[in-house]
């Protein structure tokens, strides 16, 4: 079984190809600026890359391109495009109409296109990226793998926003969160490493350039911190998190501002990079920290001081924790940010041991030390197996 | 020494003539539909009530009926307005100005009109009370108590919004927090009744028609749920609390409304109001749930929530808890909302008891189990007492 993972943003795709039986994978790449010029990065499982400077007029001519480097040339990999079984497609809003993956029929991008408004850049691209894949592979299964859909458990009183009531029954205003694909695996990887096999209360830290926390019981998501759209939440790369309506009402009148330019600079212009002024990337902003700049100091400790709220807050919610995990960019590299975000929270049965904390691995790993009561996990995602055995398990039949 | 209190609002006051050295209330009462027609509503220490139709174009009338209440006829409970030592005001926001209560100067008007914009509706009634205060009673000192002040020793990275750096230095965009004078009051009361006197780790939840949450470690705030306005943090009557930017945005553009409008629905129609589609008081719709409405039950549950959801976020924050405060109409009254808040969090030291959870007092008692490593206390809040205290230390010199 072979699938291609397919994961189309506005002006940009990443792609996979992977044996999700053996968790091979054969190749792995990104289009970009599609649109504009255009370039692919293709990369071997050795590590060997190739860049090719091809115009993408659309995501039709990047498809076609990946299509033929995965057959041909340098980027080969497999003899024939037949050779794929199925495509996987990551799929961003799936509302509430869908809580787990389901093969692609027209009546599910039907369903896309009405979800459209609460993510107006993400489905439309994800639509096309369908789309184009039934009519380059035709009779090719292709299946939708939703970000939202670990989040549909939630109980109400989680993801209602207090509004007006009707705010949700007309327009579906609620939250949804996001990253689901992600949370479940590693929440999942987590039930695995624990002794524990009933009631487990696990929290997952997915801390990348986007960042969102979830607490998940007995495998089930019963919280996250983004909501109708990824700007709520914890502080990220360029996201402001949460901040409130008094205070967004504020900027936009003093700032003579549109809710569409605030929101703007909410998603880009905010976060890390916001407070630093320097870099959104907290490795820089880590460097600028060491170097005695003030304001990369306060950055830091407000995104470990946002996140070590959250962890209190579903370790409350869950009535206790066995794991915290972490995961991402960030979460798996930062033993900084980890710490701090751990420092304290010995109460709650979480202590962090310094020296396991520092060592660095590409392996999911334990971090508490012995005598903790709960679990500290490190461990690395992969949305892209997700996204290869949900599609391997709908089109074998074995989940329907 | 006497203290004349007085809470102005933009069609209301609320005033009280206390002894703060012996704490005795002398009276209490509230005037209502300024600029309307006008209703004084006095009450005196036996429970007594006088309830007066008159007409209040303005404060100055409203202010001007409740001193000669106080001096003669059924309401008369001192000879003669010069037996008033000095007047305490409640003053809604000093932004980073004042971080203490101060002796009302023309310097200080003028700091407070400065900061009209963060407090359009509450800061020109509070200034406009002092300023007929000064004109009615001339020589008579006035203090200025800040409902912000209490909260100004957060740290940055608990009172910073994760938005360009340049919105906090251009318009003072952070948190401020309000409610300080309670949360003061209550945290202080809890100290006094901790063994501990060091280290101490107290979290308090200030639940009325407004709500807020705090954490304050020795005696010092170091986070709070409400933010640069009121409408930030917890869900509450009528107002939202926390909603994601995207939420607010979205709804906008599908309803049409302008930011000023938003605002207003999730200040007045949100909340308990809005989710219960009922009531925006608690009791109501705690009678609803019992009847089998499902909103209220929803309402309710959200409440009890996100109250939990701050606790775990602010014993993360304080690195434990040493005593969990309920006070407010809400958290003095309402043993389901104590007890559904504090379930499962015996993790965390706290254990409730629920004979006395269930048992009705007028007087700061504790509620946790003898076992609890935490304490939970139901403190009756009494934000008059911190006002006429702080009025006497500043009068009488004790306190610059």
């Amino acid at each position: 079984m072979l699938v291609f993972i397919l994961n189309a943003g506005s002006s940009s795709l990443k792609y996979q190809l992977m044996n999700p039986v053996s968790k091979e994978v054969l190749a792995t790449g990104l289009c970009e600026r599609i649109g504009i010029d255009g370039v692919l990065k293709h990369e071997f499982t050795d590590g060997k890359k190739l860049t090719l400077d091809v115009s993408m007029p659309t995501h039709k001519e990047a498809i076609e391109l990946v299509l033929k480097t995965l057959v041909e040339g340098e980027g080969k990999v497999i003899n024939s495009i037949d050779n794929i079984d199925a495509v996987g497609h990551r799929a961003v809003h799936g509302g509430e109409e869908f809580a787990s993956s389901v093969m692609v029929t027209p009546k599910v991008i039907e369903t896309m296109k009405k979800l459209i408004p609460l993510a107006p850049l993400h489905n439309p691209a994800n639509i096309m990226g369908m789309e184009i894949c039934q009519d380059l592979m035709p009779g090719k299964p292709n299946v939708a793998v939703f970000d939202t859909a670990f989040h549909q458990t939630m109980p109400d009183y989680a993801y209602m926003y207090a509004l007006p009531y009707d705010q949700y029954t007309k327009h579906g205003i609620r939250k949804y969160g996001f990253h689901g694909t992600s949370h479940f695996f590693v929440s999942n990887e987590a039930r695995g490493m624990l002794d524990k096999k009933h009631n487990t209360r696990i929290i997952v830290c997915h801390l990348g350039n986007g960042s969102s926390v979830s607490a998940v019981l007995n495998g089930k998501c019963i919280d996250t911190s983004m909501g109708l759209t990824p700007v709520q939440g914890l502080m990220m790369g360029t996201r402001a998190g949460d901040v409130g309506a008094g205070a967004i009402s504020y900027m936009m009148t003093q700032e003579g501002m549109t809710i569409d330019q605030t929101l703007d600079v909410m998603n880009k212009k905010s976060g890390i990079l916001g407070i630093s002024g320097k870099s959104s990337d907290l490795r820089e902003v880590l460097q600028g920290m060491q170097d005695g700049d003030d304001r990369c100091r306060l950055a830091v400790e407000m995104v470990a001081y946002n996140i070590k709220k959250y962890v209190g807050a579903y370790v409350a919610a869950l009535d206790g924790v066995d794991a915290l995990c972490f995961t991402g960019g960030i979460g798996e590299n930062s033993s900084l940010i980890r710490e701090i975000v751990c420092a304290g929270l010995d109460g709650m049965g979480l202590n962090i041991d310094p020296t396991k904390n520092n060592k660095r691995s590409g392996k999911p790993r334990d971090i508490a030390t012995n005598s903790s009561t709960a679990r500290i996990f490190v461990i690395p995602t992969n949305e892209e197996y997700v996204i290869a055995n949900d599609t391997y398990k709908i089109v074998s039949g074995l989940e329907k």
